[in-house]
């Protein structure tokens, strides 16, 4: 497994989807967990000691309200984690804050409010460094991108 | 010891000396701790067993920023912790919210922005139900501050 | 009764459900007030004196818009005062700002926006210092929650 | 005494000192309070009903934070009562909301953020439907602002 | 007619039959005006002249978004005027600024968003200093809505 | 004179400074006019059809708090109409909110905060569609720009 | 051509409409372009040059979250970038920031959230100034729309 | 070199020190650019394409305003971009979520307001996926930070 995929509540599982789908296009092994920094503290850590153990290259966090996922994880690894503030409240503006305001030294890379599909883009990124095929089909896909996107909408639009 | 006072850093020492003031004020013993949840979680963990094992009965936590010290605090006892926002940054929204908005099951009673005062105070009430000397006190705390107040302002004021 | 839960219209009603619902689970006697800080102030502040004398310890107080119930109910008793912001307008930042932010002295316990659940565990919380038998309902509530949790979620999500 | 102008706070009296500068210009008697809702609410109740006796026929209320005053004095009379929010926090944003989300049926008329000035002003025009002496003054108020405003600003500005 | 009732769109209509409603009540004679600042500025400025020869005593005026017919209307008469800012975007929050935070010397009496109702019951409490029998009827519907709403909330509420 | 820019304040003056230098800069005559839509606008409207019938093509108006100036100016004429944002209040979001909102039919070009720099670049750029020098000029503008944004920071910048 | 209107997605089609009938409205040819600044850099970049080159005089571009597009559209351009705001999340706040606050040389003009037909009007406006048959139309527009507003509204609202 | 900073202006560099401080800490060659998006694009390209071929691996990019430097640099490598959100007006807001909100497909990795220390520290755990010697220094660093951590607060606060 490369990527832990972990949010607080089975609510969500629809709005985190986005970052499964990403790594299961780019072949890339995840696995997803629910847990709660608040509900089940002490199964967190245990959890993301086992990723680790198992060779997780890249954590990714959603969460919602005072988000504290996010952080909580990345006080207790040295791994990169991507904080996925999800809209439960004001918008989701509780969540972006709570993740990305980070104190210094522990930081979270935080993408947009429940835009799980980037937080899964961000980790194929990461592991494109040090992966050349990872990088190879990354090329691919901004190279695809751009063309499908072309021909979708080459004709423009009437109005 | 009744009340632990916990922040997350020194330079936030002047801000949380109201909570400090208050609780002197009532002769209620406390003790203050300098502890990060990103930073030292560990520590803080050890903390949080020692103080309860001490007789500590409500937890003062003030944090700025993304503010996961008082809610990772109240995910690890059962006590009731009170969370000081303070302003770091964006007026001390992201605070506020990252502090108020805990999710179902684990709250954090949250007072206003930089006002540790209003956290000893809290603490005091709190602490009144149980210690009728304190309650006491607190009529007596209420009754001044209303004679101060209207003999202070007695005369109106002159534009 | 040891807890009184007063809010500002029967509309408000089933927001403020999950406090008495936490309240009931641990067998606490509440009662429940519709008063409104403006269009019955007198009626509140019989209520509050009522209330105190009846051996209430701790009040819940939930309102929307400019939500000045929980504040001015502060001002009429020493007694824990909790304010749940209801979310009536601007997303409940209004009544957010509105409870917590309460002058040097007179402190609102402040929960989430809409989470009257949480101010009824603050209340469970508040009233276990003072009372061992909740106390110990309160450590087996969090250990349940937790097991509960875990049993739920053990099997992870497949996207 | 037609006016009566309330605020919480000694420090507030610069602040609020708009509001008696132009009742001064009008030849408006007024009085001054420093009271607050949560501190006196006693003290407030009893100048309210003084001060109507005494022929008040507007207040005007100027409080920062959670600013409850000008709603509680509205729901303690029927006499127009005139916010002024005064940014104390959060740009004066928490107070602007607690003053003029008021609950349906008692209205607080809101001026701008520290604006007691407006307030002032706005006391002048409700009073000047009942004395004609003050409509007059008002008329030549506003035609002698036009003309200063036009004699200072005739030659424009050189850049 | 003692009040004009102005906005800006039929669409408002509905938002706006509050203030109508309380003049009813009060059998305040009122008369509700289609107007735009932006797109009938003559037509707006003719009907201001015309409504204060008309002997009206008190705007109101509701508009949406960058709201600035309250503000164009007070600029144009020393009569009160009653802004109402009405949800169109951004929870109504450009609304609320647009009118509240007029600039020195020309007030707006601001209400909340979306609250006609207390813009009409506002120029009733303006009225009624003038009026003593709408001073009767004032108190008489304060004592009315004191009693209904203890009548109506009197059993409590059971969860 | 091709532009014409109309602020509410002296107080203002260095602020619209920007949008004066860039006209200079690329020899476009421009006035400036101190004029509140508030305060004078009877005054305001005989200036617009003052500069409209001298020429001017464009307008450049500033305004800070509920800022009502350039969207009356744009009710007033079919010029095309710049918006500048001033802070006053609330970081300057009042006004921006009053500016850019402006209802269907009635446009106004809002630029940035503060930002008269790019209301006179605005009115630059409009006038090139008519005025070839002026085209030519500003694509030699950005053309230097560039090259001194460059030459500025080409050896880039040592920590 | 003279206007080209550009947005990022075809989701975005219905909200952009607005400015396409405008242009319509006043027989000014149009283009429309669905282009991402993100997706498709390099084809956008080539798209501003074609449209230049075919006599386009103004851009219309809309966005959402993120809205990078006008701003990146203005910096490849000294023609005229007219920005629409798409309200995708927090209410359209990100859009409306993402393109207001321009730096300083490259101003966007930007129109309210979702109002592409102020957009459209905006260009209508500032191709007036060049072309003497639309400045006549346009003020055929605005007699129009005076007159069809009063003729609508002339016999008020009946509440 | 391994790490590109690039930002806006010279203006901004005490803000980005943060970054290069933690990278010359882990001995991570870096190299700083200032480029803007708007201002010289071209350059731009060029130079990511420059620090692409020239071995590097992550890119941070600060901006303020309408921040665009960090989406555009994303739209044009699959290198992993982190986005520091720089504070130069609204407190910061308008940065962040230019940056944060990016669309589907191209994330921004972000960090806290200002907080360009934390950049640095994720590019640092980014590179350390890949450089074991990075891996070892950053378990290291963290060690050393909690250990002086709590040596500098282990004698707790007085008050």
């Amino acid at each position: 497994m490369k990527v832990a995929i972990i949010f607080g509540s089975k609510s969500d599982t629809e709005k985190m989807k986005g970052a499964a789908s990403v790594l299961k296009e780019f072949n890339i092994e995840y696995k997803a967990y629910i847990l709660s920094a608040h509900r089940v503290p002490e199964k967190l850590m245990e959890t993301i000691e086992k990723v680790e153990e198992g060779g997780c290259e890249c954590i990714i966090a959603g969460a919602g309200l005072a988000a504290h996922l996010p952080g909580v994880i990345a006080s207790h690894t040295v791994l990169p984690v991507i904080g996925v503030p999800i809209n439960a409240a004001v918008n989701g503006m509780d969540s972006l804050l709570s993740i990305v305001q980070m104190p210094k030294s522990i930081p979270v890379a935080t993408v947009g409010i429940n835009n799980s599909y980037n937080a899964g883009m961000l980790a194929v990124q990461i592991l494109s460094l040090k992966y050349p095929e990872i990088k190879n089909k990354l090329k691919e896909y901004r190279k695809n991108m751009k063309e499908k996107f072309i021909k979708e909408n080459e004709e423009g639009v009437e109005f």
